[in-house]
C-alpha cells in the first residue's frame, strides 16, 4: 500500500486494514482524507487482499465531513466535495472485497454514512450512531441514503429528525450493524466475522456482493432479472464447477482463485 | 386555524395538534372528513408551526373509511374518495412540519394507514394495528402502502392476509412506530420526542423530511443522485452557513428560520 | 391433483399441502422436481382451495440446487434451469391462494428462497436458515433477491457472504419467518396461522395479495397509482358490497366467493 497522510493503512495475511488518522479532527472527511480514502480503497480493491477493514484511530470513528472545509466553499465546491465523497462509498460497494466497518466512539453524518455504506459492520460497546444534521443547519440529506437501506423509514426518520445518537445495542436491533462486543474484543470480534465472510473462492463472492448491490431496491422481477443472468454466467467459471465438483465427489474443494 | 365541524385544533408554541373529532363515528374517514383534515393540514403547513401531531378523539383513533360513505358510491364515486385520501398521505409527507401521529385505541385500515404515512408515531400502551381488510370483502390495498415501507414483507403479509390486531408493542418491535407509553403518560412521551425531532433549523428541517421522502425505495444511486443535488444547494442556504459558521467559532447558532 | 413421481399432495377441507418428497437428496430441486413443483403449484392454483403448505419430507425442508444436475450443464443448461425455478417462485406469488412455507431443519440456497418467496413461513424450533453459496464457489445469486426483501440490507449480507445457518429464532428476529413453534406442535401452528390468512372473501384476498406483490419495492407514489386503481375497482366487486352491506346492517357477511 502506498503511503498516505490522513490514514494509515496495514496488511495481515489476507486482510487489508484502513484506518483513518486524523484523530485531532475526529476523523473528519476534509477533501484531502477523502482523496486519500479513495485511492487506498481503489489500491486495496486490486490487491488480492480478500477483505477490508475500516476502521479509525483515536476516540472518534468518524464525525463526517469537515466543516472547516466546507464552509468556505460555494456550490460548486460542496458539489465537488459531495461527489468524492459519493465516489468512496460507491467504491466501497464496488471493491471485490468484503468491507467491513470496525466501529468504536462516535460515528456521525458521513461517519454513520461510512457504516450504512459498508458490507458488514461491527462496533464496541462504546460506538453510537448519529445523522446530527437534523437538529442544526445542515441536513444529512446524503449521508440518510445507506441509512436508510440498513434501517426501517420509522427509525431513518427518528434518526434524520432528531439528530439523536443511537448505541451500538439500537444500532444491532435496527439492523444498522452485524455484532456488537465489548471494546477490548472488536478486534476478536471483527476477525471473526470477517473469517466467516471471506471463505470460499474471492473471483464468485466478488460477483456475489457486486450482484447484491446490483439487485437490491428494485421491483422483485427486475432483481430477478439481474441476479438470473448473472448466476447462470456464474455457474460456467471456474470456481463454481471445482464447488460441485468437490461437492459431488465428496471432497475439500480446491478453489482456482 | 379555520373552523372545522369534524375536528378539532389547537396551537400550543410551535406545535399544532389536529384531532379527529367523530368519536361518535370512530373517527372514521368520510369525504368530509377527510376534506377537513386535507384543509387543517395544508393550512398547518403553511403556518410558521415546526410540528403537527395527529390525534383521534373518543376511544379509537381512527377505523379508517366509512363504510357508510363507501357503500353508496359507484367506481367514479370510490376512485375519487381514495384520491382525496391519498392527496391526504401525500400531504402529510410533504408539508414542511415534522408530523407526528399520536395513537391511542385502535388504528385501524385508512387509521393505520395514516401511522404509516406520518413521518413518527408515538403509541399508548392500549393502541392496536390492523388492516383488517384482509379477513373481510375490501381488501386494505391502499392502507398497504405506507405500511409496506416501515415494517418488513412477512410481516406486513402476515397484518395483510389476517387482517389480525398487533398490539403497541409488537408495532415497536416491527418498526411501525417510535415510541410506546403508558396511556397516561402519552402526552408526555410525544412531546419529547416531537420537541427532539423540532429542534435546529425550520427551513432546513423541511427540505430534509422532504428530500428523505423522495429517496425512499428508489435504486441507492437514484437516491444519490437527488440527495446529492439537494445537499449541495442547501450548503449555499442561510441555516447551513449559520451552523457551520456557528460550530467552528463555537457558540450556539442562532438559526434565520 | 394429479400422480407426481417426487412430490406429495394432501387435500384437506381447503387447504392443499405440497410437500417435496426426495428426502434421500434433500429435497433438492432438480428439474424434475421443479417441473413438478411447478405444475402442482398451477393446478392448486386453479383449484377452488384457499391456502397452500409447501413442506419437505424427511430431515431437511430443502437443500435447493441439486448440484448433480446443474454439474453438467452449459450456460444455456443453468439458464433454463434458473428460469424455470424463478418462475416457480413466481407462481408461487402470482396463485390466487395464501402460501405458506412450513419448514423444518435446513432451508438452504434455493430451499431458503422459497421460504422468502413464499406469503408466509411458520418454522420448527429445528429449521435453520442459510444461503451456503458465499462460501463456496457458487454464490447465492437468486435466492439473494426474496431474501432480501424480506430481511434488512446488513443481515442479507451477514448471510450472503458467511453462508452461515441462522437459527429459526434469528429468522423470527429478522422477519424472514411468521411464526416459530416446538417441532411437535408446528403442525398446529401452521393451521392456525392459515386459518387466519384464508378468511373473509376469495377473491378479494387473491386480488390483495397479488397487488401487494405488484406495489411493493417500488417508490410510494407509484404504489399508491397501483394499489388506488385496484382498490376503487375492488369496491364495486361482490365481495367488498356483502361486505359493507354486512357491517352496516351488523349481520355476518355471506360472502359470494
Amino acid at each position: 500500500m502506498g503511503d498516505y497522510a490522513h490514514i494509515l493503512t496495514r496488511r495481515d495475511e489476507a486482510t487489508i486494514t484502513i484506518t483513518m488518522n486524523r484523530p485531532q479532527r475526529r476523523n473528519s472527511l476534509s477533501q484531502e482524507h477523502l482523496v486519500e480514502l479513495l485511492a487506498a480503497f481503489r489500491e486495496a480493491g486490486e490487491s488480492d487482499a480478500t477483505g477490508i477493514v475500516l476502521a479509525g484511530e483515536g476516540p472518534v470513528f468518524s464525525a463526517g465531513h469537515d466543516f472547516g472545509d466546507v464552509a468556505a466553499r460555494d456550490l460548486t465546491g460542496v458539489r465537488e466535495l459531495l461527489q468524492l465523497c459519493t465516489e468512496l462509498m460507491d467504491t466501497v460497494q464496488s471493491v471485490p472485497q468484503v468491507v467491513l466497518a470496525k466501529v468504536h466512539g462516535l460515528a456521525t453524518a458521513a461517519g454513520c454514512q461510512l457504516v450504512g455504506a459498508c458490507d458488514l459492520a461491527v462496533a464496541a460497546d462504546s460506538a453510537g450512531f448519529a445523522l446530527p444534521g437534523g437538529k442544526g443547519g445542515w441536513f444529512c440529506h446524503t449521508p440518510a441514503v445507506p441509512v436508510a437501506r440498513n434501517i426501517g423509514r420509522k427509525r431513518l426518520m427518528e434518526m434524520a429528525l432528531t439528530g439523536d445518537v443511537i448505541d451500538a445495542a439500537t444500532a444491532l436491533d435496527w439492523g444498522l450493524i452485524n455484532r456488537v462486543a465489548a471494546d477490548d474484543v472488536l478486534d476478536d470480534a471483527v476477525a471473526d466475522l470477517l473469517a466467516r465472510a471471506t471463505r470460499g473462492s474471492r473471483t464468485s463472492k466478488a460477483l456475489g456482493k457486486q450482484t447484491l448491490y446490483a439487485q437490491l431496491d428494485r421491483p422483485e422481477q427486475d432483481a430477478y432479472a439481474i441476479a438470473l443472468e448473472v448466476m447462470a454466467a456464474a455457474s460456467q467459471l471456474p470456481a463454481a464447477r471445482e464447488g460441485m465438483a468437490a461437492f459431488l465427489e465428496k471432497r475439500h474443494p480446491d478453489w482456482p482463485d
